[in-house]
């Protein structure tokens, strides 16, 4: 099961996410001049990126909107990282949300677990129930893939749905964790972990607390963290087992956008995962 | 506004929506034989159902899910057909479901209102709240574009969530679209209806009834007709002003695999547009 390995990977390096959600005001000029073609430049800031992280990073996400907003050529060079990030046998998440009715997201799982954009896990959206993951599941068996799904995102719009109140009393991510735990019942991994995950921010220690309670077997992937106000003490707070990946993205990369060549460049991304390694391990 | 066009596309036209999902084994033999490249053939097979469509349909819309499932030369022949749509002053829905935060969600809103994947509207995902919706304001507002949120979708599982009762008492559907009905009031057009649309599926007429008796200004984008099982019967039943397109793609374009060239493949899809335009007339 995918999320054995990425526990183990957790274990082993923590439980940061380095999230690869490359802007193109954070390109360095030494990249500029070296490559003409968008996608070798996005590609080669990756490459860069994943070299320097790669000792203390469990996985890497790749947030999909980066590279939609560049085109064909942010694209390419979506797929060229996801490439890379197997080649080294890095755990790579696919942050793309994608939800829809059965036939469609049988479509998203193949364009996404297999080809050209293929990665290990995917981020996928609740609203239309069941039938929107479960065309994934054959994926999760047979080919060794897992799902992050969201639960509570760390947005304050996340007030408009997702914190109200239901019939039973329970707000609606409550709800929602509990689906997300009876669909990944099927998938347990021998590390006590399902490889059907949910996204919890971390803004709110008692949400995640009341999740964890509810969905012991649950594997967390957690935004907020660094430029979205999430601190290292937060984390520290909410979780203390090997349960969750923290990703943080401009809070590591956007640094590299000084770097005058490619020993600057991963010496400023190594120091950036470190000082994010100690504020979550709260040095 | 947009939502003024379409409004008047469904005057002269009807409620039509063509659907131009593809799936390779739709691909009829002669358009293999004439193009050895993927996107060329997928587009050529677009092109034409659009030549054939256009008459009688008020809009196109795209599911970009059978077009990321090919990859780069999928999503080529999808940046192509929405050009091709642009150039007739013909209207495109962009139906990719984003949902994000709003840093986010104004990369999905460049890449999917500009560049080579421009649209007119796109679909997008409530379950993030406002501030994943906001982004795309400033693009309806000066770019003349639009949206279609999730409200009521017409899948079995929409039950698992957008059926709960909230403790008010209304299902969360309902919730949905109250808000969206709110976002949309700064975006009313002179034909009294919101370029900030919602997708309400038409198994269910009482429901569509429900939302449209609380949203009045609101323009529907409205799936689950033919291959998902809704009748023109159910149509008629639920929607008498012309406040809405009703999409069908399997029930159109999949007939078109038997062509054996460019006017019977023409031919095929005038004709079943026309069957579908006389079953929403219910003659």
């Amino acid at each position: 099961m995918i999320v054995d390995r990425l526990h183990d990977e957790v274990v082993s390096k923590g439980m940061i996410c380095v999230g690869l959600d490359i802007r193109l005001e954070y390109m360095p000029d030494f990249l500029k001049k070296k490559y003409s073609v968008e996608s070798d430049r996005i590609f080669a800031f990756n490459r860069l990126a994943i070299d320097a992280a790669e000792d203390r990073s469990a996985c890497f996400k790749l947030q999909i909107a980066c590279y939609e907003a560049e085109g064909i050529e942010g694209l390419r060079a979506y797929g060229k990282t996801m490439d890379y990030l197997r080649e080294k046998n890095l755990i790579s998440i696919a942050d793309v949300k994608r939800g829809d009715i059965s036939s469609t997201a049988g479509l998203y799982a193949k364009a996404h677990f297999s080809g050209e954009f293929e990665a290990d896990f995917m981020t996928v959206n609740p609203y239309m129930g069941e039938d929107a993951i479960s065309p994934y599941y054959d994926y999760i068996k047979n080919k060794n893939k897992g799902l992050f799904v969201l639960i509570k995102t760390s947005n304050p719009s996340a007030a408009d749905f997702q914190e109200k109140t239901m019939s039973g009393g329970n707000p609606l991510y409550m709800e929602t964790a509990k689906k997300v735990a009876e669909w990944g019942a099927d998938f347990m991994g021998s590390s006590g972990y399902s490889s059907i995950g949910g996204v919890v921010g971390i803004k709110n220690t008692r949400e995640f607390h009341e999740v964890r309670k509810i969905c012991p077997g649950m594997f967390f992937l957690v935004p907020g963290y660094g430029a979205q106000g999430g601190t290292g003490k937060d984390i520290k707070e909410a979780i203390s087992d090997p349960c969750a990946v923290v990703n943080s993205s401009r809070g590591i990369i956007s640094y590299a956008q000084k770097a005058e060549n490619e020993n600057a460049f991963m010496d400023i991304i190594s120091e950036r995962v470190e000082m994010m390694r100690r504020d979550l391990a709260y040095e």
